[in-house]
């Protein structure tokens, strides 16, 4: 019989797909460029021309017996040790080879890291708001995702609720550093209380709590934002990064693990996530694009785009009176909605073809988020139509 | 705590793999053109010219956002219709895009098939000699591999076994034909009588028995040999392929899930490949070799080798004094070995650098696998060393 809790999965349809579909639709009505379509976080800027033509160099040049030949199930060993250079090379921790694992994604890192430390009927921590897409990560692996809850005034970390809610069943604590949907990079100074809690708890619990940081925006920080690199806070971290967002290489399923050298049997957790593939399917990366990355590891695409359009929306949120807390990085805002249901108000937005995400989904009910991964020109026109929602919705009525 | 189930599993080091390692390091010492290396089943031609240039075309004609964005959780839609259409042309099966799922080679395939249709306890059947990595596939899923003796006359179907072995918690059988190791396909009277089973005890048992079709070999069949369409004898079948044998792309992780449009559900079935893959980190095979491989549905690599290889093989094994059933496709052969224990025989031979595999590994004791995936030049050389190896352990002693 087909298993049950796949079926009812497709009757809970992401709010996010929902409405980007409903963007799609509205879109061959009145033209794709008149949908401001704040929903997908997919890069918008293309992939760098020296990513391309490394690819048509190694297609004209290479054996393709070496190009798509079955990778190690760790990954191909000199790529391994390209990324382990260039983490040690910029973040001074003695990455090796060894200590790194290429995976397909973020999405296919996680999967391994969360498999690594937890069992079902473990719980793992992670703080509000988001990347809803964590539930299903977590809770398919029988372990349990807990949320905890927001700190608004920062969306740093809550400490109290958190210190409140990790237990003895906490394996590990889920971290999104820069924060998909705030934006919003962790501090040196909540990196370290974190790392405090998780000592201290730890040790009252008799055992290791581990702390998976996702990072798959890391290369997008604004200017003038420190960046704390999170291994170099607590040494049970388990880094989980994609090349989907600093590259714009979605679709190529490219990124890795990296076990932090002071862990404990480090290694060992390394040739563990080969052990995890065989049981999910994973084996590895595409090989061809994992030599074509190793090649570009210090580059980007060209993300300027991003702070550019962050700081036009910004601007002109804070003018229009929405309380928001700047990002830091990312593609991402999460600004209060003006009325207390923002599913309300994302709903009226969709009035002025402006297409705004509830922070519902991202466990932060009351705020909204864009994903201003599109074109500035579209970021100016949605603008207008920004002025004229909040104008005659809230504050010719504020005036009534 | 680093969960401990795959940390000992670090511990069982796969035969094959100690085989290959073991050939890697005689290969230093005396040049690995002189190892007889059977070991592995890696492709050992070039993927085609033609993959090689719509690759390049793509990266100097189309957008990277286009070439390189997200694929949707199912695969792209033009990619699946191309296959369905490739599908239904060649063996007249309805198949549509909808009934198909695009996965990560067939690791990827698998790992979707397995958890549609079982759940923790349940039990998947498949028939020896079996490729052994479907041990972690299924075992690791929570459901259990069950695995029917062999008939090694011919490497058919052990019916009397299978019959005997078949329960109701047995709720998927596993077959994979053209088969690792044994070469053989199974034959349309094998098709339709196992056909037969699964219906009368799926109705006994009152609920669905997939057939599960691991297909990675379809496109390496002999001349003359007949290879029938498994979803033409049995309603439901999930089908499981990947381009890495036919267009010598293992690396690449590109493959797919097609649902017999016969399944009752068989596009929810599809449907729920999507969020099965959000529990284990799946996110589509890399677009830009979806997007390539669309385009070379009908190609192959030059496959001719693994023929011309399997007869020299097969005419001397016969020659000398093996009992072997002769292979209908695949880059495979499974003699019996010329004493009880596989295992010994197998470790005699290296000292002539034939490195061959016991198959106990594969469920068949007393019989061992050669992956003939190697230039016919050195199948030629290997065959003196066989001969000497033969002569000098089994028939001087013979006549001692």
């Amino acid at each position: 019989m087909i298993v049950q809790k796949y079926k009812e999965m497709l009757s809970g349809k992401s709010v996010i797909r929902q409405l980007s579909e409903f963007a799609a639709e509205r879109g061959a009505q009145i033209g794709y460029e008149n949908v401001f379509d704040y929903s997908l976080g997919n890069p918008s800027v293309p992939a760098p021309q020296e990513f391309t033509d490394i690819m048509i160099n190694m297609l004209q040049n290479d054996s393709p017996m070496l190009l798509h030949g079955y990778s190690p199930s760790l990954g191909i060993y000199s790529v391994r040790k390209a990324v382990a250079d260039s983490l040690r090379e910029r973040f001074g921790i003695p990455y090796a080879a060894e200590h790194i694992f290429m995976a397909s994604g973020a999405a296919g890192a996680l999967a391994h890291a969360f498999r690594l430390v937890t069992e079902p009927g473990d719980e793992i921590l992670t703080f509000a708001p988001y990347f809803p897409e964590y539930n299903p990560y977590v809770n398919l692996t029988g372990a349990a995702l807990k949320v905890v809850p927001a700190s608004t005034a920062d969306f740093q970390i809550n400490f109290d609720a958190f210190e409140h809610m990790i237990n003895e069943k906490t394996m590990a604590v889920l971290i999104n550093t820069p924060n998909n949907p705030s934006g919003i990079v962790y501090s040196a100074e909540t990196l370290r209380r974190l790392a405090e809690v998780l000592k201290d708890r730890a040790e009252k619990y008799g055992h290791e709590i581990y702390l998976i940081s996702d990072e798959p925006y890391r290369e997008i920080v604004f200017e003038g934002v420190d960046s704390p690199c999170v291994p170099a806070f607590y040494d049970n971290t388990i880094m989980c990064y994609s090349f989907s967002k600093s590259l714009s290489l979605p679709g190529e399923r490219i990124g890795y693990v990296a076990v932090n050298p002071a862990c404990r049997e480090a290694e060992t957790m390394i040739n563990m996530c080969g052990q995890i593939s065989r049981g999910i399917g994973h084996n590895c990366p595409p090989s061809i694009i994992q030599l074509a990355v190793a090649q570009v590891l210090s580059r980007t695409a060209d993300l300027s785009v991003y702070e550019t359009n962050m700081k036009l929306i910004y601007e002109e949120l804070i003018h229009l009176g929405f309380t928001c807390v700047k990002p830091d990085g990312t593609f991402y805002i999460f600004p209060k909605a003006l009325e207390e249901d923002a599913k309300v108000f994302c709903q009226k937005a969709l009035q002025y073809d402006l297409i705004l995400v509830p922070g519902d989904t991202f466990g932060c009910p009351g705020y909204f988020r864009m994903a201003y991964c599109i074109d500035t020109e579209k970021v100016e026109r949605s603008l207008e139509a920004m002025r004229k929602f909040v104008k005659t919705e809230y504050q010719t009525k504020r005036h009534e």
